[in-house]
């Protein structure tokens, strides 16, 4: 349990987010100081309807890729490698990101009918060093209840909505950030989660911060490490030419190019 | 109702928020696109038990500093005047911002111990031109219930929260935005209101369009208007030494000096 007395090991701490979402790292940099990076991992078998799953093994992917190149590019190991799958559902439906137009309007018309959806993000946390010694990995799930305002969101508002794009960004075609947030009536559970795929009050509370001082303290002595930004920019561009298409998660919940 | 369907009225409108939080103006304009901003009220005399008489009278004074030379200097006369504002509560009772760190200190605890408290926003839509007309004022009131997780914010929790100073700039001595993020176990109604002080989805499903289009209709043509952070940063600097500190509203949500 850490939440913030002992949030001086979780910003010592090197962590790295298995992810291309640069909104995800904001939760945590933005809201406590982190300076946590993204590093896209590599093609991850899946199952949406299995969120944990998808979460440890995009975080084991890049716990691989985070080899003593790496670690030099970035004067350190990394002490922390959090995986996140985030997934929309309704009941038992899981919803993916709408592929055309029409598809989008049906989606959001689903959503509207249903009245509220399910937001749900599987995480992983692998502690360790990739250059050796033992992994750890703990995992949790957190969910958010997204009501929306379904007797004020006429034809004309999805319609305007679906006009705007936003929904081929999104998992159901919506999200609570953006145009999506004036559909919205209200949420039940942590908004962090519903709004960036990143459950951060949990995140904090599952994080075993022995362990993490642990690995924080295996490390090397750190030269200078570049600012997350740096890694950002450098690493995963939205439109980064090196990144192939086909290495992407579905890390959708932010509305960005997933890895 | 307008929602999305008439965004683009929404969008056409010269919004002026009654208020020196650019947080608040910053939901409106990066959420949905408009222009809106900030102007600090006078000296307002305010109860904080009526946040609805709070935010008119907030609206009112603005409307009356919005007068030709504040037209000329921004193009053209506002078509819509919003005043806001937010309180913390427990029950009946208000919690204000703290003075002291122990004051800080006791809230925190008080808010833990209680498990859940509200934040509670009154809105005031002023439609009208200050040059002359009639003036036509709607009111409405939102909240969103926040639930910390009382069971893991221990002592040492509270206390290290207190340390950040965080507590000493938020009405009730917290906010889910920022470290205070990381108590929240989630919450119940608009994000934004909870966020930021600013209800967005019931501001835009109250916000009467054709009222407003009329006074759109009404201002003469707009030459060219400044952007909004440009009469952010020129008219209302946190620190603005030209702001009288005895000049300030209760505009504590954001977390910013209040106007």
């Amino acid at each position: 349990m850490v939440l913030l007395s002992e949030l001086s090991v979780v910003r010592a701490a090197h962590i790295v987010l298995a992810c291309t979402s640069p909104h995800r790292a904001g939760v945590l940099n933005e809201q406590v100081g982190t300076r946590a990076r993204c590093v896209p991992p590599g093609p991850v078998a899946f199952d949406n309807s299995d969120v944990v799953a998808a979460a440890t093994n995009k975080a084991l992917n890049v716990f691989d890729k985070c080899d003593p190149p790496f670690q030099k590019r970035h004067g350190r190991p990394p002490s922390l490698i959090v995986g996140v799958d985030t997934v929309v559902s309704i009941g038992d439906q899981i919803l993916g990101k709408p592929e055309t137009v029409s598809e989008a309007r049906a989606m959001v018309q689903q959503l509207v009918d249903a009245g509220s959806h399910k937001v749900t993000t599987g995480v992983a946390l692998v502690y360790g060093n990739p250059s050796g010694g033992p992994v750890h990995t703990q995992t949790f799930v957190d969910e958010t209840e997204v009501q929306l305002d379904s007797k004020a969101i006429s034809d004309a508002e999805i319609e305007a909505y679906v006009a705007s794009g936003e929904p081929m960004e999104h998992p159901g075609g919506y999200s609570v950030r953006g145009l999506g947030s004036a559909f919205a009536k209200g949420l039940v559970g942590d908004h962090m989660n519903a709004e960036y795929g990143f459950p951060l009050h949990k995140f904090l509370s599952e994080l075993d911060s022995t362990r993490l001082q642990a690995w924080i303290d295996a490390a090397p002595a750190e030269p200078k490490m570049p600012p997350p930004e740096e890694e950002l920019v450098a690493n995963e561009p939205p439109t980064s030419p090196e990144l192939d298409p086909a290495v992407q998660c579905e890390d959708e919940q932010c509305g960005l190019p997933s890895d």
